[in-house]
């Protein structure tokens, strides 16, 4: 059934996107910049000999559509874009492997497989340039912040929607691409895991039971500056060493939590010279989980340490929220179809959550079913120039995701 | 004996001062600014009245001699500069109860005390502009590194070398300053505590055993960072984790020193984002205790726990040393006078040493028998306008200081 499929042929040409696209430092595919339209052009040249209809939306998402026997629509996405001196594999790896899931697709059933296939190359996944992530994604399933988007600036003080308009693309219109979901009876996203949970298992390939919801704050605790040299240790109000106590606990919340995790990813302290005691000190609290009341409850014991140990210290605290998104639970049948894919291909898998956000949260958020599939990664590392995954392994997933896009079609075909 | 001395007379020259010198943010005598040279102007005008020579010396501290039957001297010591937003006392205590002193002398002996009495200004021993305290004193005592003063710069990218020429002074001859101590037999300094221990135990004075050596480092967490979703807990090297069980640890090794403090003054965090495990931690530690030995515990206690929070974590730690200097022990007998002359003004003393250095410890560094006098803080807080002292307790210190004039001029007089 999969017999015109051939995986090497994907591998072949995301060294082909490596070479064209990347440099010494890794992939420079960085959203609306030249490279990434020359990324553009060059994956509307592969999809060039395939009876599909392409067309980039209000967003600046590009989408190639094989009509089927239905106009009910498998979605198949990925992203092109990376961040700068990122990887060879994240994100381009779901595309290619949809252009070849396109070309076999089109061998078997003539130009006209049983339900419409459509592939998309989200725009701006990563948020690199404005760090607003999930851009091209969010603006169509609708949950994009105008406000807050049409603010976003890049280094160089350039908005968002001028760069936008470099491209072609106008802001003010980007939640008009939603009508490209008005069909959408499932979604695949196949990505490389980005962790190091199915290296430690030794096991090529997961079904992603959905994507961990996100609490993320800023965590201030005040005390008092005081001379480090006059100042008796039992006077002190230390607010670092109210911060640090935080985190360690981060870690009992963590394990309390089952699989979630907890991150403090910057800290830092005023008046933040050698002779005085910390008056100021702000860290940021990234907390993650798959089940919406665990992480209310992480959340919820992260808040009740911070206040006790500002009280242990004479200090106070307050908190700040950065950014929250609800866990996206796949669709339970979509991730029977994967493990029975993975199962089919590789013999044996493996459910987990997925940490990091993909464009998939914001299309299972719109209501489409969803299902990811996880190929493991090498060193359990993305973002950066040494990120790799096994070719064997990379064979393995075309293959268990083209055998899902097979279930997946017959399962929409199924519906009525 | 002491019945000229007349001490309110000291505090309404420092209100005078207050009023000349400062602004509603506070003192702003920062050394060898406009504002210091007026009032180094108006301190020689006080001074004016009273038979004694006054000339800056190389290194630009301002020196007020009153000769004695013995040229044996015996020195009194302060600093009229202040840092920026500074507080009506620091320093420019010492120096106006000096003054008084040096009236109640001329008055009592008729121009011509047993021994000669000096009183010094010393130059820049804040620090405030150019980040190096005691610059005066350590170029007087000869402990001065020359060629790092030579690189100084301050926020405007002006040398100290430059600003040094603007106020008259050659920074190449500032050593050449170190024949004013060829005669010192005794070196005494009043000071504001800067600290609550008085304060606490509801005393107006203290007697100062020494300054606190200095054990100064920064230290570096090296761990990875790694993205907060994808990463499980137990395969982080969190370079903030064992930075924060520092911040714990360091109570603990000030606890067992006695009366030792630790601060840990700054911490940064790199790539520090909110999405990191933090890859590399930096803090800065400052070690002081009284005792050399008990000092360099203190110091092998951090670095042995740092190497156990490192291997603890997975992550590497480097020391580097930013700055070193030993305790600098008082004089005993000159510790025994001043507690007398504490004991006969105020009832009783208490022994405390300095957790802040000041100019007595370059000197006693230079081998002159030194003492300081401490009076209570309010609120334990100096460098801010809010810095103050109960009016009767400088009243009491101007006396008890005084006293100990009369007792070292007595101790110096039966030398040989």
């Amino acid at each position: 059934m999969t017999t015109a499929l051939q995986p090497q042929r994907t591998i072949a040409e995301l060294k082909e996107l490596r070479t064209l696209t990347g440099d010494e430092n890794g992939a420079q595919r960085v959203a609306f910049t030249p490279v990434w339209v020359k990324t553009r052009a060059w994956l509307a040249q592969k999809l060039a000999g395939l009876p599909v209809e392409t067309h980039t939306d209000e967003a600046g998402n590009f989408w190639a559509t094989l009509r089927g026997e239905s106009d009910r629509e498998l979605l198949i996405g990925g992203h092109m874009d990376s961040v700068p001196n990122g990887g060879w594999l994240d994100g381009c790896l779901n595309v290619m492997a949809g252009v070849e899931i396109l070309r076999r697709l089109n061998t078997q059933y003539g130009g006209r497989p049983p339900v419409t296939v459509r592939l998309v190359d989200w725009a701006d996944e990563e948020g690199a340039r404005f760090g607003k992530s999930l851009f091209g994604s969010s603006a169509c399933a609708g949950s994009l912040n105008m406000a807050e988007a049409r603010g976003l600036k890049d280094r160089d003080g350039i908005a968002l929607p001028d760069a936008l308009r470099a491209v072609g693309v106008d802001f003010e219109r980007v939640k008009e691409s939603g009508k490209e979901l008005k069909k959408a009876a499932a979604y695949l996203e196949l990505h490389i895991e980005q962790g190091p949970v199915l290296l430690d298992l030794g096991l090529p390939l997961g079904a992603v039971l959905g994507t961990f919801g996100v609490e993320r704050h800023a965590i201030t605790f005040h005390g008092q500056a005081a001379h480090s040299g006059s100042t008796p240790m039992n006077r002190r109000k230390d607010a670092l060493l109210a911060a640090a106590k935080m985190s360690l606990e981060i870690y009992r919340i963590a394990e309390r939590s089952g699989n979630g995790v907890c991150t403090i990813g910057s800290c830092t302290t005023k008046p933040g010279i050698v002779t005085s005691v910390v008056e100021d000190c702000r860290i940021t609290l990234d907390q993650r989980h798959l089940d919406p009341a665990t992480l209310a409850r992480m959340y919820a014991e992260a808040k009740e340490a911070s206040e006790r140990f500002a009280r242990e210290g004479g200090v106070s605290v307050s908190w700040e929220r950065l950014w929250h998104i609800a866990p996206r639970p796949f669709h339970p049948e979509l991730i029977a179809l994967c493990e029975a894919a993975i199962k089919e291909t590789a013999g044996v898998s493996h459910r987990l959550p997925s940490g990091p956000l993909h464009d998939a949260a914001e299309v299972a958020g719109a209501g489409v079913p969803t299902i990811m599939m996880f190929v493991q990664s090498l060193h359990g590392i993305s973002h950066n120039k040494i990120e790799d995954t096994r070719e064997e392994h990379l064979v393995q997933c075309v293959q268990a995701f083209d055998r899902l896009a097979d279930a997946a079609i017959a399962w929409i075909a199924k519906m009525n």
